[in-house]
C-alpha cells in the first residue's frame, strides 16, 4: 500500500547518520567530552553577526504581512538582484535576477534541477567519486539513472578517461562538487578547462548539450587564498546549485538558489522546467524572512579562521602519525586512507577509541574515511592520541 | 532535453496567478486603489505579536549554531512535542512527537504524503470538488491518477453517491479540505461521520485501508464559534496535513506538519515512507528558526475579527445585490454563483469594473467564482458598487 522505494529511503538511515546516533549512545555511557565525533558536516562556526542583525532589524522595521507573506515562486526580485550583483562583482559576469531561482537550499536546488532534466527513466546523470551520497538518492528517486565515475584517488581531481567512457547519448548532465565533500579538494582551473572541453566535444558528438551541474555549497570555504574556478566562465551550459548553509552557517534555514545562465542551452525552457519541478515537489517559495536576510547578506563572507586552524592541526598530526591524505584546500572535510585500504574495517576499529570516522564506501571510495573537522579545536587536540593509538594498534594487513 | 511535464508545470501559470498579474498591470494604469483584487489567498492580518516576539527572543538568547543548525529530518523533538501537546489538549487525543513530521508547509506535507502513497501509475487519489487546484498537479506530477468527485453545489458538503462511485480497488486515499478553499464551507460532523463509514466499508471491501488525507490549513479560521470536526477522531486511517501559513499568517515561511496517528493502518511504514518522500524531494528539514517559533507558538490562535467583519459585510452586500452564495463558515473565501452559471464569462465581465474574481473552473465548479476576502475592509466597501454594477449590467442569459 505504501511506496516501497520511499519506504526504503525513509527507513535506511545513511551511514553518516548511523555513526552520529552511535556517538550519541556512547556519549551517554562515557560522557560527551570523551567522544571524538567527526561524523557530521554541521558548521561549528556561528553565522556571521550580520545575519542575526538583519533578522532583528527586519522584524522590527518591515510590516509582518510583507516579511512573512508569500513571495513569488522564484523568490523576491530584490533578493535575486542582490545575489546577481554579488556574483557579477566577483566574477565579472552580467547575470540578471531572471537567471536566478531562490530555493530551499542545495538539496532543493539539485532535486529541482534533476527533475527538470530527467526526461525519462533512461536519462543518465553522471557523478564523480568521491561524491555526496544523497546524489544517488536524488537521481534515482526521481526517475533517473545515476552513473558513477571512479575517483582519481591520487589527487581527487577527475579521471578524464573514465569520465569520457561514462558519457553516452543518454547523459543529461554531469554533477560536480568542488570544493568537495568528502575530500576537501578543489578542482583546479586545469581540471575545469579539460572538463569543459570534454563536455563540448561530447555535446557536439551527440548533437545536444550535456549540462554541467555545479553543486557549490562550499564555494566560499577555501583556505590560504586558494581560488575556486567559477564553472560558468569555462562552460556555458553550466547550472549552479548554491546554498548558504555553509557559507553563512545556516544549514537548518534552507536557503540557496539555482543559477541558470541565459547563455546556457535552452535556458528559458530549463528555467521553466526547474520552476515546474519545484512546484511538483511542493516548494511554494523559499522561506521569506531568510530571503530578506540574503538580500542584505549576499555579500557577507564566512569567518574561516577556526576551520583553517582545525585543518592545519589535524592534517599535520595525522600525516605525522602516518596517515595518507590529499591536502584539503577547501570545505571542512579531510579524506584519509585506511592504513590497509579498508575504510569500513578501520572505521569499526576506530570506534574502540571513540573515534567516529565515516567509511568512504558511500562516497564511492572504500579505501578512505571522511573526517569532518567543523568541530572544536579542543576536541581535535584531545583526539590526536586516539588517532595515534588507533593507527599503531591496527594490524595493517590486507585481509 | 528538458522534462516536458515539468516545463508545462513551470510555464503554465495558474488562473489565480494570471488574474493577480493582470491586476498589477491594471494598477499601473488606473492606480492600485481602484483595483478590487479578490484573487489571492494571502493573509491580510499580521502574524500574532507572539511570533515576532519569539523570533527576537530566540536570536537574542539561543546560540546561533543551535538556532540555525540542522534539525533531524522529522523536525526538532521539542517542536513536535509542543504540537502534540496542543492537539491533545484540544481534541482529547494522546499523540506523541513520533507521530508528527515537521514540514515546509502544507504543500510539502501533501507532496510527501502523496509520494509515500502513490505506489505505481495506477494509484488513484480522489479529490472532491470544489478543490484547491494544486492537488491535481501534486498527484499527477508524482505519478498518480487524480480522480475528481463532482461538487454538491447546493451545500458544498459531499455528494456521497458520486464519491462511492469514484472509489476503486486502486484508491489509495481521499483528499479533503475543510474549512474549504474555495467555498469557505466547513464539513459538518454528519459529513465526516458518513465519510468515515463509507471509507470503512470500502476499505473492508478491498481488504486494505483507504487513507483519508485531511488538508487543514484553515482549521483555525472559523467564525461564530463554529467547530471543525477533527477527522482522526472519526476515522482512524486519517493523515493530517497542516500548515501555519493561515493560522499564524506565515505563508512565506513554509512551516507545517504531517500527523500520522499510530492508530492508522501501517502507520510506521507510512511515516517512514513520508520521510523517504521528503528526502527524495530534497527536504532536508523544515526551517530551523521557524521550528523554534512553533515550539513557542503552537497554542497561539489567530486574530479573526477582521476576516469575520469582511465576510459579514461582503456576504450581506452580495446576497442583497442578488448573488447566490452558500454561507461561508470558515477560511477566507466565498464562492458565488455566476448569474447565468458561467463563471468564466462573469469573471471576464467583472474585469471591466476592475473587479478580479477567480473563475471556479479550476476548482472543479465552472458555475462559480472565488472571492478571497483576506483584503482590507475599505477595499471591500469601495467594491460594493462595482459588484452591483457588474451584476446589473450583466445580460444574465445562458449562451
Amino acid at each position: 500500500m505504501v511506496n516501497g522505494n520511499m519506504y526504503a529511503l525513509g527507513s535506511n538511515r545513511s551511514v553518516i547518520r548511523d555513526l552520529f546516533e552511535y556517538g550519541n549512545e556512547r556519549a551517554k555511557l562515557v560522557g560527551r567530552e570523551n567522544i571524538y565525533d567527526f561524523s557530521l558536516g554541521n558548521p561549528s562556526v556561528p553565522a556571521p553577526e550580520e545575519v542575526n542583525e538583519a533578522i532583528a532589524d527586519i522584524i522590527a522595521s518591515v510590516p509582518s504581512v510583507a516579511v512573512h507573506g508569500y513571495t513569488s515562486a522564484q523568490g523576491s526580485e530584490a533578493t535575486r538582484k542582490a545575489i546577481a550583483d554579488d556574483l557579477n562583482a566577483r566574477f565579472g559576469t552580467s547575470f540578471t535576477p531572471a537567471e536566478l531561482y531562490i530555493s530551499c537550499g542545495a538539496a532543493a536546488s539539485l532535486v529541482s534541477t534533476l527533475r527538470a532534466l530527467i526526461a525519462d527513466d533512461g536519462t543518465e546523470i553522471v557523478g564523480i567519486a568521491p561524491f555526496f551520497p544523497e546524489y544517488r538518492c536524488f537521481v534515482e528517486a526521481n526517475g533517473g539513472r545515476f552513473v558513477l565515475v571512479p575517483a582519481d584517488e591520487a589527487e581527487f581531481q577527475i579521471d578524464f578517461a573514465a569520465l569520457e567512457r561514462a558519457l553516452t547519448a543518454k547523459t543529461a548532465a554531469v554533477l560536480i562538487n568542488s570544493p568537495n565533500n568528502p575530500s576537501g579538494t578543489v578542482y583546479s582551473e586545469e581540471t575545469i578547462r579539460r572538463l569543459a572541453l570534454l563536455l563540448e566535444k561530447k555535446s557536439a558528438e551527440y548533437g545536444r548539450a550535456i549540462y554541467l551541474i555545479s553543486d557549490e555549497p562550499y564555494r566560499e570555504l577555501v583556505y590560504d587564498g586558494e581560488t575556486v574556478p567559477f564553472p560558468p566562465l569555462y562552460y556555458k551550459d553550466t547550472v549552479v546549485c548554491y546554498s548558504y548553509s555553509k557559507s553563512l552557517s545556516l544549514p537548518g534555514e534552507r536557503i540557496g538558489y539555482v543559477l541558470v545562465p541565459a547563455a546556457a542551452a535552452e535556458s528559458a525552457r530549463l528555467y521553466a522546467a526547474i520552476a515546474g519541478a519545484a512546484r511538483a515537489s511542493g516548494y511554494v517559495c523559499a522561506p521569506s524572512l531568510l530571503q530578506r536576510v540574503i538580500e542584505r547578506c549576499a555579500g557577507v563572507r564566512p569567518h574561516l579562521e577556526e576551520y583553517a586552524a582545525n585543518r592545519d592541526l589535524l592534517y599535520s598530526a595525522l600525516t605525522e602519525i602516518g596517515f595518507r591524505c590529499v591536502y584539503p584546500k577547501g570545505a571542512f572535510y579531510m579524506f584519509i586512507e585506511a592504513p590497509d585500504g579498508d575504510g569500513d574495517r578501520f572505521s569499526e576499529h576506530a570506534k574502540q577509541y571513540d573515534l567516529l570516522l565515516v567509511p568512504g564506501r558511500s562516497f564511492g571510495c572504500e579505501r578512505f574515511l571522511r573526517i569532518s573537522y567543523c568541530v572544536s579545536g579542543e576536541m581535535i587536540r584531545k583526539s590526536i592520541p586516539a588517532f595515534k593509538k588507533a593507527f599503531d594498534e591496527y594490524e595493517g594487513l590486507p585481509h
